[in-house]
């Protein structure tokens, strides 16, 4: 499944890229905000959505309220009817969450844009998980799931507000498995303003997530809701 | 000098903010490609530049290339004859350099803008230093400076463009110290299309300096010189 770069591209059959208008996108972690905000914007732009939650009911209460067409489902069932599966759930239960539903992800395209951050009173600062990245975590646990990371810089609360209709932000996108990361940026792509950038291997994956803290101290000097833009692409 | 942005900002006697225009900057490691493309901006846009490098010769022959009223000195002139100093040397020599220079850098502004880097056939990844970053590392060895880091993000070949204008990032500025910070934001905005941004204490160094790595991937899948702007400030 992994490809290295160094490998002569026309020496390898490319499978045909995925056709992501059509795949059923699940948000672990969907009640949260960045995970309804998330789910909100890609059904908006006529994706099929699942939220996901650790009870079907407040699932299903969140995506009533999203509308959109948007289902709600307890974790498992959100994994197991989804093609892509985006993780949104909080740090502090990413290694359980994941590890919990390794059956339903098989084979499927995960998302991690989850950000493994510590909070004091001089604010946010990063946490380096043992396996080097919330990213990685995921690929350690999920051994037979295509893990990407992506969504990281996003504002919550602009993803949220039905009055903004462009989200004026790029999305990084890491991996190993060209043709998920080439659907994920897809996926980044369908709502208007953003753009899926690739960025890089998992390995990478760590300053992509910490960057959030700086996004944070940004966010705190102007009064902003801060993303990021990549010139030259 | 360290200024916890907890404290009230009222009970605080403001300092004048330093005349950015009239301060010398210093380049160490300036016959490098990122030292003498910056330099080379600053110098354009008005500012008194001087390039630093292990020996005399070799710095005044660089500044010689570049014109614009650049003067070369060996690193300790260098240092001595600035009030900012950019540390643009490689991340090998960071430490050492750093170390021989404690005395002619104290009270100085040190902008950091070292990336530690480590490559392989899969290409470039992040090295953590023990002390948390190459700032922090500066930090430490240099206690009495007032050290920031920033400039981390450029394309040396779009900075050494003379038929290139307008330079489109901004530049993330971090550190403990406020005056520190502002003066070293008012020294990125000279330079035509750059803004300096406050992005967090040093502390949050690590990613900063890190995200080159994923900038290397962005610029080899695109055939970019890849910079970054902060959206919504």
């Amino acid at each position: 499944m992994t490809q290295p770069e160094s490998v002569n591209p026309a020496a390898v059959a490319a499978p045909a890229p995925l056709d992501v208008p059509s795949l059923v996108v699940g948000v672990l972690g969907g009640t949260g905000d960045q995970g309804r905000g998330l789910a909100y914007r890609l059904a908006k732009a006529g994706q099929q959505v699942v939220i996901g939650s650790r009870t079907a009911e407040r699932a299903e209460a969140a995506a009533a309220e999203l509308g959109l067409g948007v289902r709600g489902a307890d974790n498992a069932a959100c994994a197991r009817e989804s093609d892509i599966v985006i993780v949104a759930v909080p740090w502090d239960g990413h290694a359980a969450t994941l590890e919990a539903l390794r059956e339903e992800l098989a084979g499927k395209i995960v998302v991690d844009c989850v950000n493994p951050l510590g909070f004091d009173k001089q604010g946010a600062y990063a946490l380096k998980p043992e396996e080097g990245s919330a990213a990685q975590q995921a690929a350690a646990l999920l051994p037979d799931s295509r893990v990407t990371a992506a969504f990281h810089h996003l504002s919550a609360v602009l993803l949220q507000d039905a009055a903004i209709d462009e989200i004026d932000t790029d999305v990084m996108v890491l991996g190993d498995d060209r043709a998920a990361t080439d659907a994920v940026q897809a996926l980044a792509a369908r709502i208007p303003g953003m753009r899926g950038i690739y960025a890089g291997r998992l390995r990478n994956a760590h300053q992509v997530e910490s960057l959030v803290a700086n996004l944070i101290s940004v966010n705190r000097r102007y009064k902003a809701h801060a993303g990021l833009r990549i010139t030259d692409v």
